[in-house]
Protein backbone atom coordinates (compact mmCIF):
# COMPACT_ATOMS: atom_id res chain seq x y z
CA UNK A 1 0.00 0.00 0.00
CA UNK A 2 1.23 3.77 -0.80
CA UNK A 3 1.72 5.82 2.42
CA UNK A 4 -0.44 8.02 0.82
CA UNK A 5 -3.08 5.74 0.46
CA UNK A 6 -2.39 4.53 4.33
CA UNK A 7 -1.91 7.86 5.86
CA UNK A 8 -5.36 9.20 4.19
CA UNK A 9 -7.22 6.20 6.16
CA UNK A 10 -5.04 6.14 8.79
CA UNK A 11 -4.87 9.86 9.99
CA UNK A 12 -8.22 12.22 10.94
CA UNK A 13 -6.49 14.99 9.65
CA UNK A 14 -5.08 14.14 6.19
CA UNK A 15 -7.90 16.00 4.66
CA UNK A 16 -6.66 18.75 5.96
CA UNK A 17 -3.31 19.04 4.59
CA UNK A 18 -1.83 20.72 1.34
CA UNK A 19 -0.66 18.44 -1.39
CA UNK A 20 2.58 19.91 -0.57
CA UNK A 21 2.32 18.81 3.21
CA UNK A 22 1.03 15.64 2.26
CA UNK A 23 3.55 14.87 -0.53
CA UNK A 24 6.01 16.30 2.13
CA UNK A 25 5.06 13.62 4.40
CA UNK A 26 4.97 10.51 2.29
CA UNK A 27 8.89 11.46 1.16
CA UNK A 28 10.04 11.60 4.81
CA UNK A 29 7.95 8.08 5.65
CA UNK A 30 10.28 4.78 5.10
CA UNK A 31 8.93 0.94 5.95
CA UNK A 32 11.37 -0.52 8.29
CA UNK A 33 11.29 -4.24 9.87
CA UNK A 34 12.97 -4.80 13.15
CA UNK A 35 13.77 -8.31 15.07
CA UNK A 36 12.69 -9.74 18.28
CA UNK A 37 14.13 -7.81 20.87
CA UNK A 38 15.73 -5.32 18.35
CA UNK A 39 15.91 -1.74 19.80
CA UNK A 40 13.26 0.44 18.15
CA UNK A 41 14.11 3.67 19.45
CA UNK A 42 16.97 4.08 22.01
CA UNK A 43 16.17 7.71 24.10
CA UNK A 44 19.61 9.10 22.09
CA UNK A 45 17.95 11.15 19.50
CA UNK A 46 13.94 11.97 18.47
CA UNK A 47 13.74 8.79 15.81
CA UNK A 48 10.35 9.07 14.42
CA UNK A 49 6.78 8.54 14.78
CA UNK A 50 6.71 4.39 14.12
CA UNK A 51 3.00 3.02 13.08
CA UNK A 52 3.07 -0.65 13.55
CA UNK A 53 2.07 -2.64 10.75
CA UNK A 54 2.73 -5.65 11.94
CA UNK A 55 3.90 -7.57 15.31
CA UNK A 56 4.47 -5.34 18.68
CA UNK A 57 6.41 -2.91 20.23
CA UNK A 58 6.79 -2.39 24.17
CA UNK A 59 7.65 0.96 25.42
CA UNK A 60 9.88 1.22 28.75
CA UNK A 61 11.75 3.57 31.36
CA UNK A 62 14.86 2.30 32.25
CA UNK A 63 17.29 3.21 35.54
CA UNK A 64 20.94 4.00 35.25
CA UNK A 65 21.63 0.64 36.93
CA UNK A 66 19.49 -1.08 33.72
CA UNK A 67 16.20 -1.24 35.73
CA UNK A 68 13.10 -1.34 33.63
CA UNK A 69 9.49 -1.28 33.46
CA UNK A 70 7.32 -1.15 31.01
CA UNK A 71 4.67 1.47 30.73
CA UNK A 72 2.60 -0.39 27.59
CA UNK A 73 3.06 -2.41 24.32
CA UNK A 74 1.84 -1.22 20.65
CA UNK A 75 -0.09 -3.57 18.58
CA UNK A 76 -0.20 -3.64 14.72
CA UNK A 77 -2.25 0.33 13.73
CA UNK A 78 -1.03 1.79 17.54
CA UNK A 79 1.01 4.88 16.80
CA UNK A 80 4.06 5.84 18.95
CA UNK A 81 4.55 9.37 19.63
CA UNK A 82 6.84 9.13 22.37
CA UNK A 83 9.51 8.40 20.16
CA UNK A 84 9.36 12.03 18.51
CA UNK A 85 9.04 13.43 21.53
CA UNK A 86 11.12 16.40 20.06
CA UNK A 87 7.60 17.05 18.08
CA UNK A 88 6.27 17.40 21.57
CA UNK A 89 8.53 20.26 23.06
CA UNK A 90 6.33 19.93 26.82
CA UNK A 91 7.29 16.26 27.10
CA UNK A 92 10.35 16.19 29.00
CA UNK A 93 11.44 12.50 29.83
CA UNK A 94 13.27 9.50 28.58
CA UNK A 95 11.74 6.65 26.78
CA UNK A 96 12.77 3.42 25.29
CA UNK A 97 11.20 1.19 22.70
CA UNK A 98 12.35 -2.43 21.93
CA UNK A 99 10.75 -4.49 19.50
CA UNK A 100 8.91 -7.48 21.65
CA UNK A 101 8.50 -9.94 18.53
CA UNK A 102 9.48 -9.21 14.61
CA UNK A 103 7.59 -6.04 13.88
CA UNK A 104 6.98 -3.76 10.63
CA UNK A 105 6.45 -0.23 10.62
CA UNK A 106 5.88 2.94 8.85
CA UNK A 107 8.08 5.13 10.12
CA UNK A 108 8.32 9.76 9.39
CA UNK A 109 10.95 11.22 10.48
CA UNK A 110 10.42 13.18 13.52
CA UNK A 111 11.52 16.55 11.86
CA UNK A 112 9.54 16.25 8.88
CA UNK A 113 6.50 15.86 10.91
CA UNK A 114 6.94 18.26 13.55
CA UNK A 115 7.21 20.96 10.49
CA UNK A 116 3.93 20.02 9.21
CA UNK A 117 2.66 20.36 12.77
CA UNK A 118 3.89 23.57 12.97
CA UNK A 119 1.88 24.83 10.10
CA UNK A 120 -1.22 22.67 10.46
CA UNK A 121 -2.92 22.91 14.30
CA UNK A 122 -5.21 19.56 13.50
CA UNK A 123 -1.68 17.73 13.37
CA UNK A 124 -0.52 19.15 16.44
CA UNK A 125 -3.89 18.82 17.74
CA UNK A 126 -3.29 14.86 16.82
CA UNK A 127 0.16 14.69 17.61
CA UNK A 128 -1.12 15.56 21.83
CA UNK A 129 -4.25 13.88 22.03
CA UNK A 130 -2.02 10.76 21.11
CA UNK A 131 0.52 11.60 23.88
CA UNK A 132 -2.57 12.44 26.49
CA UNK A 133 -3.58 8.86 26.02
CA UNK A 134 -0.36 7.45 26.56
CA UNK A 135 -0.99 9.54 30.27
CA UNK A 136 -3.72 7.52 31.08
CA UNK A 137 -2.13 3.85 30.35
CA UNK A 138 1.18 4.99 32.43
CA UNK A 139 -1.16 6.49 34.95
CA UNK A 140 -2.24 3.02 35.41
CA UNK A 141 0.87 1.31 35.84
CA UNK A 142 1.90 3.90 38.57
CA UNK A 143 -1.64 3.30 40.34
CA UNK A 144 -0.68 -0.87 40.26
CA UNK A 145 2.98 0.07 41.46
CA UNK A 146 1.87 2.53 44.41
CA UNK A 147 -1.23 1.14 45.56
CA UNK A 148 -0.94 -2.73 44.47
CA UNK A 149 0.90 -5.42 46.07
CA UNK A 150 2.98 -7.56 43.94
CA UNK A 151 0.99 -10.67 43.90
CA UNK A 152 -2.01 -8.93 42.41
CA UNK A 153 0.28 -7.16 40.04
CA UNK A 154 1.78 -10.21 38.75
CA UNK A 155 -1.91 -11.90 38.27
CA UNK A 156 -2.95 -9.10 36.45
CA UNK A 157 0.04 -9.65 34.34
CA UNK A 158 -0.41 -12.79 33.58
CA UNK A 159 -4.07 -12.17 33.27
CA UNK A 160 -3.71 -9.27 30.75
CA UNK A 161 -0.76 -11.62 28.75
CA UNK A 162 -3.15 -14.72 27.95
CA UNK A 163 -6.23 -12.44 27.03
CA UNK A 164 -3.93 -10.53 24.31
CA UNK A 165 -2.27 -13.46 23.26
CA UNK A 166 -5.04 -15.81 22.96
CA UNK A 167 -3.59 -18.73 24.96
CA UNK A 168 -3.02 -20.02 28.22
CA UNK A 169 0.63 -19.94 28.44
CA UNK A 170 2.40 -16.77 29.08
CA UNK A 171 6.04 -17.63 27.10
CA UNK A 172 8.33 -15.93 29.29
CA UNK A 173 11.06 -16.21 31.70
CA UNK A 174 10.69 -15.11 35.49
CA UNK A 175 14.02 -12.94 34.52
CA UNK A 176 11.45 -11.14 31.76
CA UNK A 177 8.38 -10.62 33.88
CA UNK A 178 9.97 -9.16 36.86
CA UNK A 179 11.67 -6.63 33.72
CA UNK A 180 8.09 -6.16 32.90
CA UNK A 181 6.99 -5.35 36.85
CA UNK A 182 10.25 -3.58 37.36
CA UNK A 183 10.75 -6.16 40.19
CA UNK A 184 13.74 -8.63 40.73
CA UNK A 185 13.50 -12.40 39.48
CA UNK A 186 13.63 -13.59 43.20
CA UNK A 187 10.49 -11.89 43.52
CA UNK A 188 8.51 -13.76 40.63
CA UNK A 189 10.05 -16.78 41.27
CA UNK A 190 8.63 -16.67 45.05
CA UNK A 191 4.64 -15.57 44.16
CA UNK A 192 4.92 -17.74 41.28
CA UNK A 193 5.94 -20.71 43.67
CA UNK A 194 2.69 -19.67 45.62
CA UNK A 195 0.48 -19.39 42.84
CA UNK A 196 1.73 -22.80 42.10
CA UNK A 197 0.76 -24.15 45.66
CA UNK A 198 -2.55 -22.26 45.36
CA UNK A 199 -3.54 -24.63 41.90
CA UNK A 200 -3.66 -21.29 39.48
CA UNK A 201 -0.76 -21.97 37.91
CA UNK A 202 1.75 -24.61 36.14
CA UNK A 203 5.65 -23.45 35.71
CA UNK A 204 6.81 -25.62 33.10
CA UNK A 205 9.60 -24.91 30.07
CA UNK A 206 7.43 -23.02 28.09
CA UNK A 207 6.69 -20.48 30.03
CA UNK A 208 3.80 -20.08 33.02
CA UNK A 209 0.42 -22.16 32.28
CA UNK A 210 -2.83 -20.78 33.36
CA UNK A 211 -4.57 -23.51 35.38
CA UNK A 212 -7.24 -21.49 37.33
CA UNK A 213 -8.14 -17.81 35.82
CA UNK A 214 -11.45 -17.56 38.20
CA UNK A 215 -8.91 -17.78 41.22
CA UNK A 216 -5.87 -15.96 40.04
CA UNK A 217 -9.01 -13.19 39.00
CA UNK A 218 -10.00 -13.25 42.63
CA UNK A 219 -6.56 -12.34 43.79
CA UNK A 220 -6.76 -8.84 41.58
CA UNK A 221 -10.84 -8.19 43.21
CA UNK B 1 -8.75 42.62 38.36
CA UNK B 2 -11.56 41.92 36.12
CA UNK B 3 -11.65 37.87 34.11
CA UNK B 4 -10.76 39.59 30.72
CA UNK B 5 -7.95 41.53 31.42
CA UNK B 6 -6.48 38.81 33.14
CA UNK B 7 -7.72 36.22 30.66
CA UNK B 8 -5.96 38.38 27.81
CA UNK B 9 -2.87 38.40 29.44
CA UNK B 10 -2.56 34.98 30.83
CA UNK B 11 -4.16 32.45 27.98
CA UNK B 12 -2.22 32.74 24.98
CA UNK B 13 -4.76 31.87 22.87
CA UNK B 14 -7.17 34.85 24.08
CA UNK B 15 -6.41 36.84 20.90
CA UNK B 16 -7.90 33.82 18.62
CA UNK B 17 -11.54 33.75 20.26
CA UNK B 18 -14.48 36.18 18.86
CA UNK B 19 -16.14 38.54 21.32
CA UNK B 20 -18.89 35.94 21.97
CA UNK B 21 -16.61 33.53 23.04
CA UNK B 22 -14.48 35.72 25.84
CA UNK B 23 -17.69 37.08 26.78
CA UNK B 24 -19.12 33.28 27.82
CA UNK B 25 -15.74 32.31 29.45
CA UNK B 26 -15.91 34.88 31.19
CA UNK B 27 -19.82 34.74 32.46
CA UNK B 28 -18.47 31.02 33.75
CA UNK B 29 -15.70 31.86 35.74
CA UNK B 30 -15.85 32.91 39.51
CA UNK B 31 -13.07 33.21 42.28
CA UNK B 32 -13.22 30.95 45.23
CA UNK B 33 -11.46 30.91 48.48
CA UNK B 34 -9.96 27.56 50.06
CA UNK B 35 -9.11 26.80 53.19
CA UNK B 36 -6.25 24.80 54.22
CA UNK B 37 -6.21 21.27 54.05
CA UNK B 38 -9.57 21.72 51.94
CA UNK B 39 -10.47 19.51 49.39
CA UNK B 40 -10.66 21.36 45.75
CA UNK B 41 -11.68 18.36 43.34
CA UNK B 42 -12.57 15.00 44.68
CA UNK B 43 -12.88 13.10 41.55
CA UNK B 44 -16.59 12.38 41.75
CA UNK B 45 -17.51 15.57 38.87
CA UNK B 46 -15.52 17.34 36.36
CA UNK B 47 -15.05 20.57 38.74
CA UNK B 48 -13.52 22.97 36.25
CA UNK B 49 -10.49 24.63 35.34
CA UNK B 50 -8.39 25.99 38.61
CA UNK B 51 -6.06 29.29 38.33
CA UNK B 52 -3.87 29.35 41.19
CA UNK B 53 -4.22 33.25 42.68
CA UNK B 54 -2.58 32.74 45.65
CA UNK B 55 -1.34 29.65 48.07
CA UNK B 56 -0.93 26.07 46.47
CA UNK B 57 -2.89 23.56 45.69
CA UNK B 58 -1.80 19.52 45.85
CA UNK B 59 -2.58 16.93 42.97
CA UNK B 60 -2.28 12.97 44.27
CA UNK B 61 -3.66 9.94 43.52
CA UNK B 62 -5.75 8.09 46.13
CA UNK B 63 -6.20 4.03 46.68
CA UNK B 64 -9.33 2.80 47.86
CA UNK B 65 -7.56 1.66 51.00
CA UNK B 66 -7.02 5.58 51.27
CA UNK B 67 -3.02 5.66 50.62
CA UNK B 68 -1.99 8.81 48.67
CA UNK B 69 0.74 9.46 46.57
CA UNK B 70 1.36 13.42 45.51
CA UNK B 71 1.96 14.08 41.72
CA UNK B 72 2.75 17.40 42.01
CA UNK B 73 2.05 21.07 43.41
CA UNK B 74 0.44 24.22 41.35
CA UNK B 75 1.58 27.88 42.56
CA UNK B 76 0.44 31.10 41.75
CA UNK B 77 0.25 31.47 38.22
CA UNK B 78 -0.28 27.43 37.58
CA UNK B 79 -3.34 26.38 35.98
CA UNK B 80 -5.13 22.65 36.94
CA UNK B 81 -6.42 21.21 33.86
CA UNK B 82 -7.08 17.55 35.09
CA UNK B 83 -9.46 18.75 37.31
CA UNK B 84 -11.26 19.57 34.27
CA UNK B 85 -10.50 15.87 32.13
CA UNK B 86 -14.18 16.32 31.05
CA UNK B 87 -12.84 18.68 28.62
CA UNK B 88 -10.02 16.46 27.32
CA UNK B 89 -11.74 13.05 26.59
CA UNK B 90 -8.29 10.87 26.25
CA UNK B 91 -7.92 11.29 30.36
CA UNK B 92 -9.44 8.72 31.90
CA UNK B 93 -7.86 8.34 35.29
CA UNK B 94 -8.97 10.14 38.69
CA UNK B 95 -6.95 12.57 40.53
CA UNK B 96 -7.98 14.57 43.82
CA UNK B 97 -6.65 18.38 44.54
CA UNK B 98 -6.60 20.27 48.17
CA UNK B 99 -5.42 23.32 48.90
CA UNK B 100 -2.21 22.92 50.65
CA UNK B 101 -2.63 26.28 52.50
CA UNK B 102 -5.49 28.88 52.22
CA UNK B 103 -5.81 29.49 48.10
CA UNK B 104 -7.54 31.27 45.83
CA UNK B 105 -8.57 30.73 42.36
CA UNK B 106 -9.97 31.97 39.33
CA UNK B 107 -12.44 29.13 37.82
CA UNK B 108 -13.71 28.34 34.68
CA UNK B 109 -16.69 26.01 34.71
CA UNK B 110 -15.80 23.17 32.83
CA UNK B 111 -18.15 22.60 30.14
CA UNK B 112 -18.28 25.90 29.29
CA UNK B 113 -14.54 25.61 28.95
CA UNK B 114 -14.95 22.61 26.97
CA UNK B 115 -17.88 24.17 23.99
CA UNK B 116 -14.95 26.74 23.55
CA UNK B 117 -12.60 24.39 23.40
CA UNK B 118 -14.16 22.00 20.49
CA UNK B 119 -15.27 25.42 18.93
CA UNK B 120 -11.68 27.07 18.41
CA UNK B 121 -8.73 24.41 18.08
CA UNK B 122 -6.03 26.77 19.68
CA UNK B 123 -8.13 26.33 22.85
CA UNK B 124 -8.02 22.48 22.65
CA UNK B 125 -4.28 22.62 21.93
CA UNK B 126 -3.54 24.30 25.18
CA UNK B 127 -5.29 22.46 27.10
CA UNK B 128 -3.69 19.43 25.95
CA UNK B 129 -0.14 21.09 26.00
CA UNK B 130 -1.00 21.55 29.65
CA UNK B 131 -1.81 18.15 30.59
CA UNK B 132 1.03 16.58 28.12
CA UNK B 133 3.36 19.00 30.70
CA UNK B 134 1.78 17.55 33.59
CA UNK B 135 2.84 13.81 32.27
CA UNK B 136 6.46 15.08 32.19
CA UNK B 137 5.90 15.61 35.94
CA UNK B 138 4.17 12.44 36.69
CA UNK B 139 7.00 10.60 34.85
CA UNK B 140 9.43 12.04 37.35
CA UNK B 141 7.48 10.67 40.25
CA UNK B 142 6.89 7.45 38.85
CA UNK B 143 10.66 7.08 38.02
CA UNK B 144 11.90 8.03 41.48
CA UNK B 145 9.21 5.60 42.79
CA UNK B 146 10.41 2.36 40.62
CA UNK B 147 13.97 3.47 40.80
CA UNK B 148 15.18 5.24 43.54
CA UNK B 149 15.29 3.60 47.05
CA UNK B 150 13.32 5.49 49.91
CA UNK B 151 16.48 7.39 51.48
CA UNK B 152 16.80 8.94 47.98
CA UNK B 153 13.66 10.13 47.86
CA UNK B 154 12.85 11.28 51.51
CA UNK B 155 16.00 13.34 50.74
CA UNK B 156 14.79 14.94 47.23
CA UNK B 157 11.60 15.65 49.15
CA UNK B 158 13.56 17.82 52.01
CA UNK B 159 15.33 19.26 49.62
CA UNK B 160 12.56 20.32 47.38
CA UNK B 161 10.06 21.97 50.20
CA UNK B 162 13.07 23.95 51.98
CA UNK B 163 13.87 25.30 47.79
CA UNK B 164 10.55 26.09 47.21
CA UNK B 165 9.77 27.33 51.06
CA UNK B 166 12.57 29.16 51.36
CA UNK B 167 12.86 28.31 54.74
CA UNK B 168 15.40 25.24 56.77
CA UNK B 169 12.01 24.04 58.08
CA UNK B 170 10.09 21.35 56.84
CA UNK B 171 6.81 21.96 58.79
CA UNK B 172 5.27 18.50 58.28
CA UNK B 173 4.43 15.59 60.45
CA UNK B 174 5.92 12.55 59.56
CA UNK B 175 2.69 11.01 58.84
CA UNK B 176 2.30 13.96 56.09
CA UNK B 177 5.77 13.55 54.11
CA UNK B 178 4.78 9.48 54.54
CA UNK B 179 1.67 10.21 52.23
CA UNK B 180 3.65 12.76 50.16
CA UNK B 181 5.36 9.69 49.40
CA UNK B 182 3.32 7.14 49.35
CA UNK B 183 4.93 5.37 51.89
CA UNK B 184 3.88 4.32 55.78
CA UNK B 185 4.59 6.54 58.60
CA UNK B 186 6.99 3.81 60.32
CA UNK B 187 9.12 4.01 57.55
CA UNK B 188 9.59 7.68 57.15
CA UNK B 189 9.99 7.84 60.95
CA UNK B 190 13.02 5.15 60.33
CA UNK B 191 14.64 7.25 57.53
CA UNK B 192 14.91 10.36 59.29
CA UNK B 193 16.23 8.79 62.34
CA UNK B 194 19.18 7.28 60.23
CA UNK B 195 19.19 11.25 58.44
CA UNK B 196 19.22 12.53 62.05
CA UNK B 197 22.05 10.15 63.17
CA UNK B 198 24.24 11.26 60.23
CA UNK B 199 23.83 15.28 61.23
CA UNK B 200 21.85 15.47 58.27
CA UNK B 201 18.50 17.07 60.01
CA UNK B 202 17.34 17.50 63.50
CA UNK B 203 13.49 16.74 64.08
CA UNK B 204 12.28 19.46 66.48
CA UNK B 205 8.31 19.94 67.11
CA UNK B 206 8.03 22.19 64.01
CA UNK B 207 8.68 19.66 61.90
CA UNK B 208 12.20 18.42 60.36
CA UNK B 209 14.91 21.11 60.49
CA UNK B 210 17.67 20.44 57.69
CA UNK B 211 21.51 20.62 58.68
CA UNK B 212 23.61 19.89 56.04
CA UNK B 213 22.07 20.31 52.62
CA UNK B 214 25.37 18.83 51.32
CA UNK B 215 25.32 15.63 52.75
CA UNK B 216 21.72 15.40 52.24
CA UNK B 217 22.27 16.04 48.33
CA UNK B 218 25.54 13.35 48.55
CA UNK B 219 22.49 11.02 48.84
CA UNK B 220 20.54 11.95 46.05
CA UNK B 221 23.65 11.43 43.58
Amino acid sequence: MSFEKFYSEYFPFWGKLNSEDKEYLCQHSSVVQFEKEQSVHNNKECSGLYIVKSGKLRLYMLSEEGKEITLYRLSCGDICMLSASCVLQSISFDVYVDAEMPSECYVINAMAFGKVSERVLEVKNYALEIAVQRFSDVMWVMQQIVFMSMDKRLAIFLLDEITENGTEVVSMTHEQIARHLGTAREVVTRMLKHFVSDGMIEVTRKGVRIIDKKKLRDIVC
